[in-house]
């Protein structure tokens, strides 16, 4: 099997997508945020575009059915009841809700993977769950594609690493796989800053951004490896919980 | 100074070019055709977005000064005088002409890089000549965009690596540089890939599809580290000689 990276979300061609299972990563902090989401028990996440969309969707609901949720350079979008901490999705607010979600890379990339086989969401939240689903993906033959979201279109180093540690996952221990140019670089850079998560991602450019707003407990949240094993898929435009591999 | 690396030359916006330096780097082999080009004594280089593009712009010219050069897939277009190979560029060839260049990604990458304060063009076989220049520049405080073509809208790692060279040697003795996230992750795949560049570029996915079509004699060329020290500026839509810094 092929094992690709993809470091910005934003170029990515149907003939890239198809076939594949691709993998959404945005660590800091979509792909942690819809993994806490469903782990709290939330129904659905139906990613947005913009604001005004999910304002939009929204009127296809009961008011108590639904959540308004997302961030505009890293704060909460005004009226809304969410922003994209992970914290905030506690099982007391999201269960058996339906959360619009919509912020300013992930978002974008769940919306610009649609075309893939199956799309996952990823991080290191939820990583060996995802990873068991992906490994028995490509013994089946599947390619993977790792789909970083990147920030504001560029290379964002905490989800090339992250996207690094699910290569190396996958093609460890009985699955031969064929690696680009950017598996390998992100696989390099995975062993280099993935060793120690926490610190990897209060020293790239998006946590240190974090940081100076007072986001600290973000980023820990992010860095928790394992601690939301649920394995989201973005399916007919929601994100659910995948059943078991 | 600031020193930032875009791994795919695709996605820029003029927020990203505005004020900086731009480098574009396309090792295989834009970058060291334009490079080779020059100092075979190539009056100037334009690049065009597409094959229609460079014989409608020849016709500008008289025929006996101008050459239309190219490739798409890799390989010569049909009915033009050159490919993307550097070897085919000889002084008794080029010397004196204006070439109308058109290739997959580095032209594509040196078109969307305009708005930036200065546009040079950087790979291996110029790579000295084009970092006593960068450094001159940061030392007046110019932050620096190195734009690489990647391939196809994706990742190259030959270009990544040449990028860390640039980055590591414009932050070395005396110039104080902050890094942005790829700058950080393109010094780490320099230090690992940068030591034997032949290695580099045959171990590639651009080089082994080039091996594959026997072109093995234009990855030996793209390699030799400072074969060809000239430093092309591309103004005014044309590449040509900059004045020596």
């Amino acid at each position: 099997v092929r094992i690709d990276v993809a470091f910005t979300g934003g170029n990515l061609l149907p003939a890239d997508l198809a076939g594949r299972v691709a993998v959404v990563v945005d660590v800091l902090r979509a792909s942690t945020t819809i993994a806490k989401a469903l782990a709290a028990g939330a129904r659905t996440i139906i990613p947005c575009e913009s604001a005004e969309e999910a304002i939009a969707r929204a009127k296809a609901f009961e008011r108590r059915d639904v959540l308004l949720a997302g961030e505009r350079r890293m704060v909460a979008i005004p009226g809304f009841d969410l922003g994209n901490s992970p914290a905030e999705y506690q099982p007391e607010v999201v269960a058996g809700k339906t959360v619009l979600l919509t912020t300013t890379n992930g978002t974008k990339a769940l919306l610009n993977s649609q075309g893939a086989r199956e799309v996952l969401v990823g991080c290191y939240a939820n990583y060996s769950a995802v990873l068991a689903v992906l490994r028995k993906l490509a013994r089946a033959g599947s390619d993977v594609l790792i789909v970083c979201a990147g920030r504001e279109r560029q290379f964002a180093l905490e989800d090339a690493a992250c996207a690094g540690r699910f290569v190396r996952g996958i093609s460890r221990r009985g699955i031969r796989a064929e690696l680009g140019d950017g598996a390998r670089a992100a696989t390099l850079l995975d062993r280099r800053y993935g060793s120690d998560i926490g610190k990897l991602l209060r020293d790239c450019e998006h946590g240190r951004a974090l940081l100076e707003l007072g986001m600290g407990a973000d980023i820990e949240a992010c860095a928790a490896l394992n601690a939301y094993p649920v394995v989201p898929v973005y399916r007919d435009k929601q994100v659910v919980r995948r059943n078991s591999a």
